[in-house]
């Protein structure tokens, strides 16, 4: 960033999640200014430090009119800054008159928040996927088919007609990280090594045989204590049994259909290499323009109401 | 303890985890004179730590001569006290001469500690079951069958005609206090309410469609959120999703056989329960009945020796 030459961005788009907070200074277009982030996630503010919060990130680009800020994420919970009332699916994954205004005090912003989704059976929820969907929806109109999105908790989304019909939540992200940073398999693990071979064989054998996982696991430290097995093995056959057991889980959602990855690079290539193995050929989205497309959604909604 | 009468042990039993350690003056013929245990498990103590941490436990009852102590488990493991390297399996599941002698300065102790086994294929290893099965065996003479021993990691364990003939590790414990404690399944838990028909369901839901298992967990968030999902039931369905995974892969291990449980009372409970849904009614043994008998047949076998 230039010091010399202020930044006056038409608008601020904000990605809140649970640990970390994003923004993005917005030009005219759809074009990014600037972005800045910090580790002030919902998780670790109480109500009241949702606003000063924001404020340590972005008033560098605030100037002396009102800014627009655009936010969505885990801000929108119950135990956020303010809380969005889930839609229910079947639904278009974003509606500006969803959105709602968060009590601020300072003059030079004015926040909305975006709403998740909720579907009653199977019970789910999302906050943040459904502008990342809102936006590939723009990115790729009359997109008919499913979207994936890998993460801490991934989420395999049915979309048709512009609609959201149904989606699904997976802990593979979390379960990761625990099982390789917090059990005892973190002894096998380690380090920055991987081995495609490893993978590909765990993805297969937990599709093939998901009522053996569970017995898959130990195996791992066992192998590790008594039979050589590295770390880079280790780790990737871990990652290859969840995302395996997920796709098991998943087949419903993948199986003879267009899929979609928007997700972080290495791990969406991870997912478009196991689902490569089953025969389905993922296209992919980065997540960040996926946000960016879709809380720009909401300001041109904003301008042309 | 009564201060008055000095206890004076003929030997000293010591069941050594990575979390804990116990111990009991044992008198003749196997009878409990006094207990005691410590925090001190083997993750947080250094090969030095060892024999200070057992005499702070152990010292009232030594006398002026030398009482011999007799150790289980994972102090025995190559990050332990000594390592008891281990047995490989076809197996009695302990054998005197398989015992390592630790090194110890005090002249007041003499500490032998048992070794675990090893299975190569499936990989597996247990340290500290085995001397549970050895008791078992001594209270079940002729037992062929299965055994069961639920815990932070379960094993089951195949035995016949007085060995071990394979073995399977499950980490169903640490997996349940992960998610539980760890994950963002603890929003939906905490309490001490349980539910029989949620674990019931669960574990039948688990048992018949195994490849769904990575659609369950994150629902029981959802449902808390947007069901009124109780805590009790929760907790009780992620318990029942677990041991239900486990008995889906261990099927081969208690389908048609004699089954017994060696485990907590509660969780054995549990598990009992489970195998009663699918036509198994399982016997069961007190934990450290079992482990106390097998560390008296080492010292039975020194004795005669």
């Amino acid at each position: 960033m230039n010091d010399s030459t202020p930044i006056t961005p038409a608008w601020i788009a904000v990605d809140w999640g649970t640990t970390n907070l994003r923004a993005w200074a917005m030009g005219a277009g759809g074009r990014v200014l600037a972005e800045a982030q910090s580790d002030e996630g919902m998780s670790k503010l109480s109500r009241d430090g949702f606003e000063p919060a924001l404020l340590r990130l972005i008033s560098p680009w605030l100037g002396a009119g009102r800014t627009p800020v655009v936010a969505c994420g885990m801000v929108g919970s119950r135990q956020g800054w303010c809380e969005a009332p889930y839609r229910v699916v079947p639904c278009t994954p974003l509606d500006p008159a969803g959105q709602v205004l968060a009590p601020s005090t300072d003059p030079r912003i004015e926040v909305r928040i975006a709403p998740g989704l909720k579907q009653a059976s199977p019970a789910d929820v999302m906050r943040g996927e459904e502008t990342q969907i809102a936006g590939a929806l723009r990115l790729m109109p009359q997109y008919d088919g499913v979207f994936c999105l890998p993460g801490t908790h991934s989420k395999w989304v049915h979309v048709s007609a512009g609609e959201v019909v149904s989606f699904q939540t997976f802990m593979t992200g979390e379960m990761f990280a625990l099982l390789s940073e917090a059990s005892v398999l973190r002894h096998a693990m380690g380090g920055e090594g991987w081995d495609d071979a490893a993978f590909d064989a765990a993805v297969s054998d937990a599709i093939s045989r998901p009522e053996r996982i569970a017995a898959r696991l130990f195996t791992l430290r066992a192998e590790s204590l008594i039979a050589g097995l590295g770390t880079a093995a280790a780790k990737a056959r871990l990652s290859g049994l969840l995302i395996g057991i997920e796709l098991a889980a998943a087949l419903p959602y993948w199986l003879g259909q267009r899929v979609t990855l928007i997700g972080a690079e290495k791990l969406s290539a991870l997912y478009a290499r196991a689902l490569a193995a089953q025969g389905v050929t993922a296209e992919t989205l980065p997540a960040t323009g996926c946000t960016l497309a879709g809380l720009q959604s909401l300001t041109l909604a904003e301008v042309a109401k």
